[in-house]
């Protein structure tokens, strides 16, 4: 992607998370970018790849600052990705925001649904992917189901995520809540 | 409760999930239930006090389809509630897509905030109280840790309802899922 194009989709995110889906004017991400609406519509074509490319762009960043920490013994990793989701950091917030309202405007707008589902089957698959490679080496159990643990896990993070935003949970009390899901997932039978 | 002010806020719920809270129209509330624009300010005074208003009927209708199916022994009303949250019918699901819009809402509107962290407030407390009678007939473990496991189905139940929303997931199996939670959660240890 060119720094341009990146620049563009990072004014359309952090619209998004402070406005909404419903809220975002092509004119504002142009003036907030600094370039003419004409170049918006030259590199996204209409407002429905706008905001697919806006979503994809959510889900790589989350990719970015998750990614990193996942490195180390299977059970740690998996913690720390999950937590890596919830951080106060400006960026990170907002691309929590932007996500949820993206996520939302799926409900109703059919053309965001491919792409949603794609980068939500990623993320499941991701943290399913350190299961197995917990049962792999023998750190976790045989019997786990790595799926079931994906979906449950990144929803928690997802329901969680948005208390949080709100502030009626803390980081430190979002990532207790996510340390006690994790031992329970972990849990054989 | 008056029947009028009932169908105002039935109407006003319906458009939001629909059309989320920045698509609320005072006007289009007031077309969907026959009655004059000045009547809606008559009963909520402003906008803001509407979408509080709205917040709470849709925490009191999510009350009363929850509840009725929340006797029995406490793990399996511990279930039924849970489930209770997500069910093929329009008005539950219109409820869960208005609780989500409203939830988001807050992020940034702080006036819905101390209605919606009451309301979620006594959601964990209703789950946590189920888990409480659970402890006092000993059918559940003594050691569970009652506050967090109501945070955590809850958040569950929220994640989890945004992606049956936007149809990643069935009715079938967000409730698979929700079963495999409340089975972790109250494992001893």
């Amino acid at each position: 992607m060119t720094d341009r194009k990146r620049a563009l989709l990072d004014s359309t995110v952090r619209i998004i998370a402070h406005k909404g889906v419903r809220g975002l004017r092509v004119e504002e991400v142009a003036k907030d970018a600094g370039v003419s609406v004409a170049l918006i519509y030259h590199h996204f074509g209409d407002r429905s790849t706008l905001l697919q490319s806006a979503l994809l762009h959510v889900g790589q960043r989350a990719h970015e600052y998750t990614r990193p920490i996942s490195a180390g013994d299977a059970r740690a990793a998996l913690l720390a990705t999950v937590l890596g989701e919830i951080q106060d950091d400006a960026e990170i917030r907002d691309n929590s925001a932007a996500w949820g309202e993206l996520r939302d405007a799926a409900i109703f707008d059919e053309s965001l649904r491919p792409t949603l589902d794609a980068l939500t089957g990623e993320w499941v698959d991701d943290l399913a992917d350190i299961v197995r490679r917990g049962q792999a080496d023998g750190s976790m159990a045989a019997d786990l189901k790595r799926a079931e643990i994906g979906q449950r896990l990144t929803a928690l993070v997802e329901g969680l995520s948005s208390r949080w935003l709100a502030g009626l949970i803390s980081t430190a009390e979002a990532h207790a809540l996510l340390e006690g899901a994790v031992a329970r997932e972990l849990l054989s039978g």
